[in-house]
């Protein structure tokens, strides 16, 4: 079963924004059995969306629409599924209840235009959208589905979740997809690959193997697909345990999840306290750690300490400290995480200070010389890198490194 | 001048990584005056490969694929587009110095695989990529240009900024496109159209109006394509300002920019500090400000203080507060914003505590229930906000309804 995904929208041409809605959509599709075939992205233009769909219908049974489906002069798409579709209108009364029912909540009079909202081509099959304005829309031709879903993330997550997954699942009978992941740390992609070569060549056709280079990681993919989940996973289990086992050292995890995940699940199990003193990560790495559901037994807190004056007063870095060895030291990193202990009594702490960029550096201390130190009740490890000219990818590669460190750290001590 | 964007990697259509990529080359192509008219992402399978190539070339005149050139089994693009151009292979010296490079810096020996980077198809010009081992390569058939550039992404950005972008500004006359963009915050869609509909109907035909709605704002979106830069955008500022006065009370700021570095903007220039401290957002909101470079001369840092003891402890929430009324209370909040103001000593603060689930709701305080104060040394506005259950909307959504806020209150009080 192959599905396609299109996006429409000139938000997405222009890089107004990232399409994040298409990844999440490809991950369901392919943990219920469905592969995706193409992601597309695509204009609020008529004709190259009528082109897009009837690629699509070539390629794919399934064919998921997000986008153009708001009440404005620039969202086409359901006009022009119903050209595709050689459809005319109907105002659907499930999908105008709904929309009234939300402007009811909102003390809103109801504008011509939304009524409208609920005027759909009148072959489909609405399912009504709980949580917007715009009805999702089902239809069949030629034994292929097309859905068009609101581009809006959460609702069109609701409908995926809630509708359109299910009736996939019910309606299909879908071949098992497995996938499991390996994440490696301080090894290159093409030493990794000529480590596990042998293992690689004798992957049973059905098993690929995918390398994926990321913030100094990489990722191992294998992947299935069979008619019996069981003995899939099996055998992607088989070829797992000899990989891991040919490069044992260099394994972070051997499990699809984010590396603070990882740490998260350790931490919780052994009823230990983790807080952060963070300055060029600016928060991010608490933000990691915060957007995992149940964090907070294991997550106290920390500091974003920007200013000196703040890793002072949070985290108790002594003065002398920052004027002798700078912001950017071994000194200062390892007094924030050992303050960070001290001060929010965790059991466990992460502290970063580095140049993120793009001004601020030194000839000693160019852009990108980042110090990271992890802290437990017992034991403080610091280290230097030497990471790129560019902010976001050094914020984001001292994030991996920080939570690659303190997963060594814990590894080794519990 | 159109551009298509190809990439090429079994991990976008798995859902395992989002596609950045694309939305960032789409915006330095309008930058400059190409326009995208598709993104497609596509699977490591050769005849997949051949397929969208093909299709492209139809479409556009500049095809920019990204992914797939790595040293591994699954990275197949070179062998592919050597197909495509029917053309054999040589090893490229420059390429083939670059790779002995990178292997020397890090000290490490220079595999076959590694050698065998800097092999090309032979009818290919190569762009040296100063940041990894695969080679950029630009191709051009039938006045078409295809540029393969690798899928890590800074990879590619450098590429595109030092190589890629420079050698089509400087070989095509592009015309100018003009974006403007106006956020709007606390009105609907379908209202915001009704209130502008007047001067809608009144754009000439090569004015487009989008609108993109977002963690509740609409981001107002005039486009406009020309031969005379100066001139299309004298005329996108007469509509852009039509729209500003008619809906003046929503407008949040008339520039591209994010809301965090509207605010910074703002407090530069009137020497203004800012901390904050958060709970539910867990660092959300400092991440987003300290994504900006420059944002230290505004943001001092501040706490997250996901534990009461550190909401306590850093902040000096009062014990009594917290048991009395709970940590997602105005009280609580109150004492939050406050606290940093006193204790992290700046100008104004940001706090915010509520429930961002999908755990931890009651029915008094349902999950999505979040408290945000803004503080100045003056005053504290304190607001309720109940939003979804789902995680990280609630993160993204308190952060966008925190900053609103502060930037409401900047522009009442300096």
């Amino acid at each position: 079963m192959l599905a396609e995904i299109i996006t429409i929208g000139d938000e997405i041409l222009i890089g107004q924004i990232v399409d994040t809605n298409s990844a999440w959509m490809a991950k369901q599709l392919n943990l219920i059995g469905v592969s995706v075939k193409q992601i597309t992205s695509v204009s609020d233009e008529e004709q190259h969306i009528l082109e897009a769909l009837a690629q699509a219908e070539k390629r794919a049974d399934i064919i998921l629409i997000t986008g153009g489906l708001g009440p404005t002069k620039d969202d086409i798409t359901k006009k022009t599924l119903a050209k595709y579709f050689n459809m005319g209108f109907r105002n659907d009364a499930g999908a105008l209840e709904m929309v009234r029912q939300i402007f009811e909540k909102f003390k809103r009079p109801l504008l011509d235009v939304n009524i409208q909202q609920a005027d759909v081509p009148d072959g489909c099959e609405v399912i009504v959208n709980r949580n917007g304005t715009a009805p999702c829309m089902w239809f069949e031709q030629n034994d292929r589905i097309f859905v068009s879903m609101p581009g809006v993330p959460y609702e069109m997550m609701y409908l995926m979740d809630d509708e359109i997954l299910p009736r996939i699942t019910s309606r299909f009978k879908l071949p098992a997809i497995v996938h499991k992941t390996i994440l490696t740390a301080s090894i290159g992609e093409s030493f990794l690959a000529k480590e596990i070569e042998e293992i690689e060549d004798s992957l049973p056709a059905h098993i690929k193997l995918a390398y994926l280079p990321k913030l100094g990681q990489v990722r191992l993919r294998l992947s299935a697909k069979g008619d019996n989940e069981t003995d899939i996973k099996t055998e992607v289990e088989v070829y797992a345990k000899k990989i891991i086992a040919k490069v044992s050292k260099f394994v972070v995890i051997d499990e699809d999840i984010a590396l603070e995940k990882a740490i998260l699940n350790i931490m919780k199990e052994k009823g230990l306290t983790l807080s952060t003193a963070e300055s060029c990560t600016g928060g991010y790495i608490a933000h990691l750690i915060t957007q995992h559901p149940g964090c907070s037994s294991v997550y106290w807190g920390g500091a974003v300490a920007y200013a000196y004056e703040l890793k002072e007063s949070i985290l108790g870095v002594k003065e002398n400290t920052l004027t002798t060895f700078g912001a950017v030291s071994e000194q200062t990193v390892t007094e924030m995480a050992e303050g960070a202990i001290k001060h929010f009594k965790t059991d466990y702490s992460i502290a970063v200070s580095g140049i993120a960029g793009p001004d601020g550096g030194t000839e000693d201390k160019p852009v990108g010389t980042v110090w990271i130190a992890i802290s437990s009740k017992h034991k403080t490890v610091a280290k230097v890198f030497n990471f790129s000219n560019k902010r976001i990818q050094n914020i984001e590669r001292s994030a991996a490194s920080a939570l690659t460190m303190l997963l060594n750290l814990l590894k080794e001590t519990v």
